[in-house]
């Protein structure tokens, strides 16, 4: 895994396929003065983009009705040769698309290098390589950013903003790729992540697909119960479940195109969770299940970033502030004359009292000085990790 | 299943065990007026809650020091016969720790008539009996809501607002501690659902504590994954895993004393897991795969009100800042000067950038002006749900 840059910004982009991922990308795009063209095989949905301000619908001829089994992204509508290629064509369908797209794409010239979204990368490439794509213009890509509702009008620009996005160029990939698909991260203001393309299968396989799965799993539970009993559902299980809401049909496509990463982290899970039955069933108070928690909340606490357990490298410190207008602006105050930089905050609210627990995460080496600074400055900062 | 209503507000109430659910009803029942007597086998864990406006403590003689055997709310705190009962108690600590905690608050008289909050209610109560306690003062409660966080520094006085909280009497139990709990759990904002103990036991299993093992066990998938794997996880993957970082001490007394409803349900997750795998191995396209999303889709769609149990309060305005000391008090200074409460702040990082995302999150009616006030200071505040 390494970090690209590079300064080229792209002039002319073409995104075939232009739900909820390939109208966010063009949007982006679009507030940086790219020109965007847009196809997809629904006419409908390509109206709906371009009136989202997502750029300018190319239709060669009239569309068929949309079939399950045609590519998302139906290049019927570039039409002849009077097509000026672009820079760079996006390849925003679902994984098992992705290799007929390319190869319809490049035999029209749409673009001069393509790329993709997709979220698996391994097998449609070998796929693209079976259906004599020529894979020295293309690089795999996969944004690193979604949300549960899916087509144009659930595009944001900034859907992207701050996220990583997978590269996964081969011997083959050409530089030109590369770098076109380089700016075009750039644009979408993420960061660009090289890795080879079986690490990154094996990555979404854990991080991605398998909890859709397991979420499902659990879900599924759901689907014969009482409905009083679940009108007692809390925060947990809606969490849990959450992604289990996700289109099946795409998620299908998904699995099946990283079944077997997925196959064995399945029955990693399963062969956990009958081993805790287990040892409920014989009433240990200790062993499988204990184990089981504890490593749950060890893996938990090593997902980066605030709202999956904190990093390990930050020290939070608590300071009790007042519910009102300024405060917060004080505190950072103090902590910026004392020239500690704040790297992440939480906030707790207690709307029935008019005193707030703002924790402030700061690199280890300065809580100490954190906490001695607010204190002198009169905050209430009560005793805790970082004395 | 039914819903009784009491128009008795509780006068002067025990709370033995302050962590997070005692503290909790404690500051709701204290905004109400209720006179509230403190006690926890911990006594800087009182006193932190007593400092939080929870109540007065109520100490005896000198704490011993905290045994993992003792019950969690100690009653030496409560002191001998000098002590006039309240009219209820609340025995807010882990199942396990409640029959007898409920025996030694009887022996000494502590009120009237006694009520728990434990997730599991028929092996406690079955329990109590054998112990001797008089189940006639007695009534088994469980309220429906609760936080990652323990401890009485993340107690909200609104954590029950608006949620269930279930009640489950039986043949023995007298008119006077159901009216009491019954008010109880109108002052805390709370719904009383009175259920029979087997059912709720059942229901929780399903809708909280075998949530809880399969998030766990999905988290456990983690901690021996490479640590730039894990940089690239996204919200999906955090929902699925974030009660797995819930307290393994109290979460496994919680599964030991509700085992045989769990160890069923954990079984039949493990079955569609295994054969969800075994339908990927062997290339499905359809079967067990497209069968499970199909069910998690109907699952996760039984659940009342999908969004959540709270109302969504805040709209978050997204900032761009440069990462470095007294920009975020610059930020919080201009939401000041506009007048502007910041209800919560997350802050995303992007090690490998000079610039962070800020999300302030602000009441809905707030958030036009203040992306508007930040833009105009020279902020820049991408297009988002504030426009």
């Amino acid at each position: 895994m390494s970090r690209v840059e590079t300064k080229v910004a792209p002039g002319r982009v073409a995104v075939i396929g232009t739900g909820l991922i390939g109208t966010s990308i063009a949007l982006a795009l679009r507030g940086r003065g790219t020109e965007v063209l847009l196809a997809d095989r629904d006419p409908a949905v390509v109206r709906l983009a371009a009136d989202a301000g997502a750029g300018t619908p190319l239709y060669g001829r009239p569309h068929e009705p949309r079939e399950p089994s045609e590519p998302l992204g139906s290049l019927e509508s570039f039409g002849p040769a009077d097509f000026e290629p672009a820079d760079l064509a996006i390849l925003a369908v679902p994984p098992g698309a992705v290799p007929a797209a390319l190869l319809e794409a490049q035999k029209r010239g749409v673009a001069r290098v393509y790329t993709d979204v997709a979220s698996v990368k391994e097998r449609p490439m070998a796929e693209a390589v079976r259906l004599g794509c020529d894979m020295t213009t293309y690089v795999g890509g996969h944004p690193m950013g979604g949300r549960e509702r899916s087509g144009p009008l659930a595009a944001q620009a900034d859907l992207f903003l701050g996220r990583p996005w997978a590269l996964c160029p081969t011997r083959d990939t050409g530089e030109e790729a590369v770098e076109a698909a380089t700016a075009l991260i750039l644009a979408c203001g993420a960061t660009p992540v090289v890795m080879d393309a079986a690490d990154h299968d094996r990555a979404v396989a854990l991080i991605s697909h398998t909890p859709h799965v397991v979420s499902a799993a659990m879900a599924a539970r759901f689907a014969g119960a009482p409905g009083g009993v679940l009108s007692l559902t809390g925060q947990g299980a809606r969490d849990v479940t959450r992604i289990a809401a996700g289109d099946p049909e795409l998620w299908l496509g998904i699995l099946c195109a990283n079944a077997r990463p997925i196959a064995d982290l399945l029955e990693e899970v399963a062969r956990d969770l009958v081993t805790a039955a287990a040892g409920l069933r014989e009433g240990e108070t200790e062993g499988a299940v204990a184990d089981l928690l504890a490593r749950g909340v060890a893996g938990h606490g090593r997902i980066p970033g605030k709202h999956g357990g904190r990093p390990r490298r930050y020290t939070a410190v608590p300071v009790l502030v007042a519910d009102r207008p300024g405060e917060l602006a004080l505190l950072f105050q103090a902590a910026g004359v004392a020239g500690i930089n704040i790297e992440d905050v939480a906030i707790e609210h207690s709307p029935g009292r008019s005193v707030g627990l703002v924790e402030l995460s700061v690199r280890p080496e300065s809580a100490q000085d954190l906490a001695r600074e607010l204190r002198a400055r009169g905050w209430s900062v009560p005793v805790g990790e970082a004395d």
